[in-house]
């Protein structure tokens, strides 16, 4: 029989706000059945860096990661965000074991090579060990996975959460689990009108998305999102729905 | 047959110099059978509060830990060095696993009270899950232990990484590990005389260590690392070392 998995990413601007945070936490622990969290975390680190004289740049939505701003994202990241979810979550009977990339070695990946943009220290995803990740949902363990993965010389990188989330259910899609990837964020889905959270788009299938993409509807940080859901969808992940709230359906990607 | 175990402190000094932190990553990568990683990171940590306007409060050889300090070494100790020491590992060949506290539950601990100096968010254990870390151990992996814990309502608590690797070798050896304690820090063991790096005490019993400590020749920080190296022997450990390098011999304490 398939394991029914469920991936839900949460983004930087829930980990921001305490009660989103804390709503989210508690709808995720009472989830039944395997599941993985995956975060992400810009407020956070973008304030740390403006104390320490270290602005953030970003490009095209994804930050520059120099040398500094690497230690800074590990560090807020891997460490601050990491363990509070991780300890919040054991608070709540939910047994959470925090992972970045090379823990157990779940994610390989690369310095981002080769683009017109120099991202410095960021990583493209080689691969996902969903053998290792499968054993620790096996053993009853919730892995929650912070956006830091690290090359084969042991260079950490800053990596998308996004794509981290995208991969890990596909990976486990492929391994054997019925998967469903729920990215969550601060809206209650994809919307028609960005200023009416009544105009939340309930389904989007790849013609849909083409249209929305040529009327400007769907811009910005929505792009890799909406890119990412149908590739995953393409590589076996059974639904992705993007929302505000686990429990509330948002936008279906199919 | 039991199960050999190695416990392998490092203090925040060596993880603060590049050399000294490779070649031990290098040398317990190499160490044969089970072995679990536990670290400090003191410097770190007080170099980015400084530089945040957070100056370090020691009491005692120990942190006291408000809010903004608690933020710092979750940052520090969960986050830049526990990665750091993870990617290396496995750069070497070693399937290392990073965690805290919370981290699969391996540690529960609650608020230091009742203590005449208020420590802030420090925490005290009260209990190891050795099941857990030798579940870990059994799939290959090596847990990698930053100094962070958590209490039951998930507050995160600052916990001494010399108490941590003490209490992991105890639980450890209970549920059956046959296990040796390897204190690493920037000096070759117990000296008779500071200044001296040939004055190594090669052995202390509970004796030798009440003269040690009425002639003043054993004070400050290495008291707490020696009165937890007694309570391990007492529980079952069956050796603990003091050394600057794995693969030096070090003081041993029986």
């Amino acid at each position: 029989m398939q394991q029914k998995l469920t991936v839900v990413k949460i983004g930087g601007n829930i980990v921001d706000n305490p009660v989103a945070a804390n709503k989210l936490i508690e709808e995720f622990a009472a989830l039944p059945g395997y599941k993985i969290l995956v975060h992400g975390g810009g407020k956070v680190a973008s304030e740390l860096g403006s104390k320490m004289g270290i602005p953030a740049q970003m490009v095209n939505g994804r930050r520059i990661t120099d040398a500094e701003t690497l230690k800074i994202v590990t560090m807020v990241y891997a460490g601050l965000i990491n363990k509070t979810l991780v300890a919040l979550l054991q608070s709540k009977g939910c047994n959470a074991l925090g992972l970045s990339g090379p823990d157990g070695g779940i994610i390989k990946a690369h310095k981002r090579t080769g683009s017109a943009i120099d991202y410095g220290f960021a990583g493209d995803i080689d691969s996902v060990n969903a053998t290792q990740l499968v054993s620790f949902l096996n053993a009853g363990l919730t892995p929650v996975c912070a956006p830091i993965t690290a090359d084969s010389a042991g260079q950490l990188l800053n990596t998308n959460a996004d794509t981290i989330a995208s991969e890990i259910a596909a990976a486990c899609s492929i391994a054997g689990c019925e998967t469903e990837l729920v990215f969550c964020f601060e809206k209650p889905g994809v919307m028609q009108d960005a200023d009416n959270p009544d105009s939340v788009i309930t389904q989007i299938n790849a013609a849909a998305y083409t249209e929305l993409l040529n009327s400007g509807i769907v811009h910005s940080g929505m792009i890799p999102k909406l890119d990412n859901a149908f590739k995953c969808i393409e590589r076996g992940v059974k639904s992705v729905r993007i929302t505000d709230a686990i429990a509330n359906r948002g936008t279906v990607i199919s």
